[in-house]
């Protein structure tokens, strides 16, 4: 793997380690190389950190990208190029504009429930954001139906290691302890391009616009987002709807009571739960999801994508 | 004043103590009646805490009344009879009803900002929720201008003060830690009441709707509200609105950037910011509004309120 | 097992469910007999909890108490008369005293690293308690060797949920956030007498004196104790003692630098550390110790001692 | 003052601003030179950051100096050539040692309750580190006694302030959130040159050894230490002591109880309690010691130092 000393990266060597189909036969570190990877993780095996241009990329089936973003995708044309298939958890390749390459045009947005059988025969998949995982888990079951009448609103919240483990002095504790507060207000995070091109490919009509505004939490981990949805027309028991979308899905769980970081924190599981507005003269839906960043937002959802690729148990390796 | 050992009760023990015009009589708690108040306040002047039954109402110039909701507003009838003033910082006497008795009428919604004459000719004053403080003057300069044109989206989170301090299994460092979790989902907070009450009276017509979903947040103090409000028309310099409502005021600061609990906590402002939405059609403002909800959102306001009672300098005594 | 509701008997639980070998036959709890058990552990088999009194004591091959300190002797009094193993989380069985009864005199100390042989054996296992597992774990090796000339000062910090579950005003999130602070000081500590009685089994002379003094750090798990201890003679490579006693031990790390908690959390080993003070003429040596209160504090011990009761592989259900 | 921009100095400048007989003249920023100083502190005067270089010293009464350690020496140096007072608040002129030149060695150790008269006649005054301020205070009174019998060791736990506000990876929230851990073990630690050169002076007879241990704690400010004396004989009621030494002493409380940081965070005092450990042979003392470390640990007491060069009332402008 790429990148194996950020927060993400870190967290995917240690679900690797324990994958019981898995060897890891390489990760790379552009500060640290030379470094044993069980300084980083120490669950992993004995492999000394290398620079990413010492990969072997050729000699494995698979490689991971925890490369920052807009550094990823060379690595990830790269390791295509050697023969290997390619899981990028960067934003580099999940939204395909005018600007993108022809090889990257074949990338697979890799959110399983929407997306699975495209995954299982992909070369090139783009692991999804942390914040658009939750957003469109919680609106899928809308969109296909064309039920949403306007804005969605996504009011978002994410635990530090979201924003990443370069020093900077706005992440330092002492700063952050005791501190709530938003950032990229006013509609312009870069997940938004994400989400809109992902909504619009789910809405079977003119996708509803979005408006989202992500804030810091003073914990290590976790994303909660509260999602107001207009709808069309009332719906009498809105929970059914997620229930019938989601029966089967393994790293999907509807609850009967709005989840909390708590309920997820630690698993790859999103957490969604369902509540009409009281009150309001048109109907409005409340949709709560909630996923652990680090897992079902990014390394635990790689492995989920892993094991579509491979055909193996889809949860394979996973905390669930 | 009468409950002196919640957070809001210990919170205005410090403020008064140090309030240079005010003598503190008396200060009661039914729990703990018989300890010292310096058990509760290390500024506190030496007074043994009584009991509410055993308090000299009629012999002080004001009564505050920081007792739980349904036990402060006969408290607060007893004082008006014993011939004082009364600041009840309960959600008693917030909102007229067809219940309300004749005395509780004469109550001033204890909103300097917004009632600053009537609260200075008052007997009786019912100081506002910590959530509707921050809302009401994050909306007020589009509800006064009539702006404002769909359902207003309040999403906030508040610190744990504000869950009170009786020992509750769910409030425990162990549970909330690391943890975030939304509560009273699907719009049934008490302080909607409060807040279409207050509204309602802004607003030159129609009042608009209210969509309210309050968060429990890891941390002690502070209230951060990120309000969506949609519009009638586009607002070329939205922020001027706010700077010129509140030029005069003291306790409130309309920042050029997102305002963060880091920015209000241990003072009695509340701090706002206004960001228009970008990438939607039809205009849309974000307010964000953060408080401390122990002062500015209760016993610093109620100090604001007891200044404009006795005519006194508005923020004497307040951290600012 | 009896008392599944506390953080304890939680995390057992958790363990339980997930132990490939176990079958969880019930669970109690006296404040929520009736609720299901997947309420209070999303893994756990789908039980409901029951009231002590109506557990089917002689049915199954072992019985875990988590009951509280006081309560749990005489639960395990009839677990073992109807003919059940037992594993006592509690402190009542740790201590053999005068009035210790009979039946209760066959508990065996479970602490497998120094009384692995005869825990294997044993009907009656009295779990350590966690303070006392680090540090008879870090002294183990001095004491063993007679090496220590003085009294052992223990400065240990645990996180909350060594305190317990039951709500109590003092561990609020609001109270304990942003704190710290020692309490039983003075060498007071209920651990301590079972810290002597196990330090007094260990050293093959007058065994030395201890001083313990706990503190309360704001974060939910883990233990660090810092353990100051005279030596009787330098000793040139200390590390080495601790390196050679543990080299086969699954549960314990000895590391080449301080142990903290973010070492340990979420697993059942302690690790340790070795160093000798600078610019002091008499030797002594800084140990430190970490764990995690829950695992190899508390249920993750039971489990190592449930694998030794039956020959199972000792770590088997064990995060590591 | 020069080096505003940290975490002691932002606090120096919050207490100056709001110092009823200071004029803030300048203030100095390598790094954020040309910005405005209410960035730093929102009570500031109105000034723009300054670089060192730039900076009247000559025409100010006196010089702060928060200047990192190994840099402020200079500093002070030009300032006391141009004719003013310094209060350093660096490492850097705390210890007199052989390679001292000359200007230094009239430096003050700027600890108040011991130094009180040297210091209103000094010209340059070296303010004291935060652990040994708060392990100074509660040694003295033993110390002047002649009543340690052997060597004293130091447990110490400081919040993440005390570590400073450049941006390093170890001191960011997602690492240190809900961890704790040593470091400098094995008596290694700076501050050590300096306590053993305080207690040198105190004590009447050969002073007693120093073990000292500093653990880093996931809090924002705050020290507390738990320290432990054996003493030459058992005294009937120890707390006496300090209670006879400190009853003038404003910046310094006496406690019934343990101190703990929610008694100290947000003054300038320091808390002290005395117990005697029970259990043992020999007579030992465990006296704990809190503080603000940013505020009587640093910026307070450089406050009460300016107090007492001018012959102010000396707690002016403190937080008590």
């Amino acid at each position: 793997m790429l990148g194996a000393t950020g927060y993400t990266g870190r967290e995917l060597v240690g679900l690797l380690a324990r994958h019981p189909r898995v060897e890891l036969a390489f990760a790379t570190s552009q500060g640290e190389a030379g470094a044993s990877l069980r300084a980083v993780h120490r669950a992993a095996p004995e492999l000394t950190l290398r620079r990413a241009e010492d990969a072997p990329l050729g000699e494995v089936d698979v490689v991971f990208s925890c490369l920052p973003h807009g550094e990823s995708a060379r690595w990830a044309e790269a390791a295509l190029q050697a023969g290997a298939r390619v899981i990028d958890l960067s934003h580099d390749l999940r939204v395909v504009g005018e600007q993108t390459p022809a090889w990257a045009r074949e990338a697979v947005y890799g959110l399983p429930e929407l997306h699975r059988e495209r995954i299982a025969g992909a070369r090139l998949v783009a692991n999804p954001g942390c914040y658009p995982t939750a957003a469109l888990l919680a609106l899928a079951p809308l969109l296909r139906r064309g039920l949403v009448a306007g804005p969605v609103i996504i009011d978002a919240a994410s635990g530090v290691t979201g924003a990443g483990r370069a020093p900077r002095r706005e992440l330092l504790f002492a700063e952050l302890a005791e501190d709530f507060r938003a950032y990229a207000v006013g509609n312009v995070h870069r997940h938004l391009a994400e989400l809109r091109d992902q909504v619009r490919r789910l809405a079977d009509q003119p996708a509803p616009e979005l408006v989202f505004t992500p804030h810091l939490l003073p914990v290590k981990r976790g994303i909660l987002e509260t999602i107001y949805v207009p709808l069309r027309e009332p719906l009498p028991e809105p929970r059914q709807l997620w229930l019938e979308d989601y029966a089967a899905e393994p790293c999907v769980r509807v609850l009967p009571h709005a989840p909390a970081l708590a309920d997820v924190v630690g698993t790859s599981q999103v957490a969604l739960g369902v509540t009409a507005a009281a009150g309001v003269s048109a109907p409005l839906l409340i949709v709560l999801a909630a996923l652990d960043n680090l897992l079902k937002g990014a390394a635990g959802q790689a492995v989920q994508n892993l094991n579509l690729l491979f055909g193996w148990p889809e949860t394979e390796g996973l905390p669930l």
